[in-house]
């Protein structure tokens, strides 16, 4: 049963690769999750998906607009092409919330890492100021989200924003999901972390592997 | 002594932070090492205080145009201001050398990451296709390279080129400084390389510490 003292979390575009796998690791720790996607359908066919993984039936499915005025919380997962116009259409709805932004602008087939500004930045000028952008779980490996759910995974989350209270939430967020999360700066830091998805992209090839990742050193006290 | 079956390496702008400290881990395994400056008097002040440190007389200093025609290799180490001017002056001197650029240009008094094009391809526009440019070094911890002489350090360099046997050198020469490398691209790569400087100082910042550092996993096969 979803805890009701925990926020409440929209997955907004939540039905790719990385939205579901979010949206697990947080519901397998009481958090209330709502499923968006521009289709109804195609969000109750991931939130039955997610269900059915967890043997419960507390994902929720929404258009995306409904899930935004409901939550607490929204996590952008959308795919970078539709980056912009999710932001136009939901302005509204999002105003008063926290909004991830998760979009990493990098193209796969031609993975150069993108200029400033940020999507986070991009997000925050259409948004405007009555919506806390945070830039976070761009690089999260979609393939890892749906492992040890529950406990924890070798992945360094780099939160960015320039609103500090609004990135603390977020920390939290990740670390509830298994995750070591610190915060980078604020969202124009958040370029050089979609820029490392390029990075991790030239390794994987260079090395012949998959899992290549960036951690955080030297920051314990 | 110099090992001179080993490349010879000028250390161009070599009278800051930065590039005394990979000269004395060089000159300390057997590298002969050449210190550049625009002033020989700054670059044999240099080289007198490193010698004195390795109880040797084996690093020489020269002006930086001389020592880029002396040697093998060329390690660009100025300040972001200097860098421009630095390549121009050098392009004739640098024609047939690997140059190493170790440029990031992040102002400390207003961290935000830089736009593309990187330090590296700016060098590569500058030199053209005679010198075979690779960017690296640009987050080398400068307080600690002078620490463990003839070990190894905590740290892990991202090699960015578009020239693989270059930077394929460059790796094993940050193995032989005792420092874990990796090939992380192409040279437009190397502009998130050098935003990890604001990331890296926006965590000091926020954990009160000086030592964050970014370490890559996951590329052991």
């Amino acid at each position: 049963m979803p805890n009701t003292s925990l926020p409440s979390i929209a997955i907004l575009g939540g039905t790719g690769k990385e939205g579901p796998g979010l949206a697990l690791r947080w519901a397998s720790v009481g958090y209330t999750i709502l499923i968006g996607s521009r289709r109804l359908e195609k969000a109750q066919a991931t939130a039955a998906g997610l269900n059915s993984m967890l043997n419960s039936n507390t994902i929720q499915a929404m258009e995306n607009g409904p899930a935004a005025r409901m939550a607490d919380i929204c996590v952008l997962t959308v795919v970078q092409g539709a980056h912009q116009a999710a932001l136009e259409s939901l302005k509204d709805d999002l105003q008063g919330k926290i909004l991830v932004d998760a979009t990493a602008r990098v193209d796969f087939r031609d993975p150069r890492p993108p200029a400033p500004p940020s999507a986070g930045r991009i997000a925050q000028n259409i948004l405007g100021p009555g919506v806390r952008v945070v830039a976070a779980f761009q690089n999260a490996p979609a393939h890892s989200l749906k492992k040890n759910l529950g406990g924890s995974l070798n992945t360094d989350v780099l939160v960015c924003a320039d609103d500090l209270p609004a990135a603390d939430q977020i920390i939290q967020l990740a670390q509830a999901a298994g995750m070591r999360a610190f915060y980078a700066g604020g969202l124009d830091n958040a370029i050089v972390v979609e820029g490392l998805t390029s990075i991790l992209l030239s390794l994987n090839q260079r090395y012949g592997v998959k899992t290549a990742s960036i951690g955080i050193t030297g920051v314990e006290k």
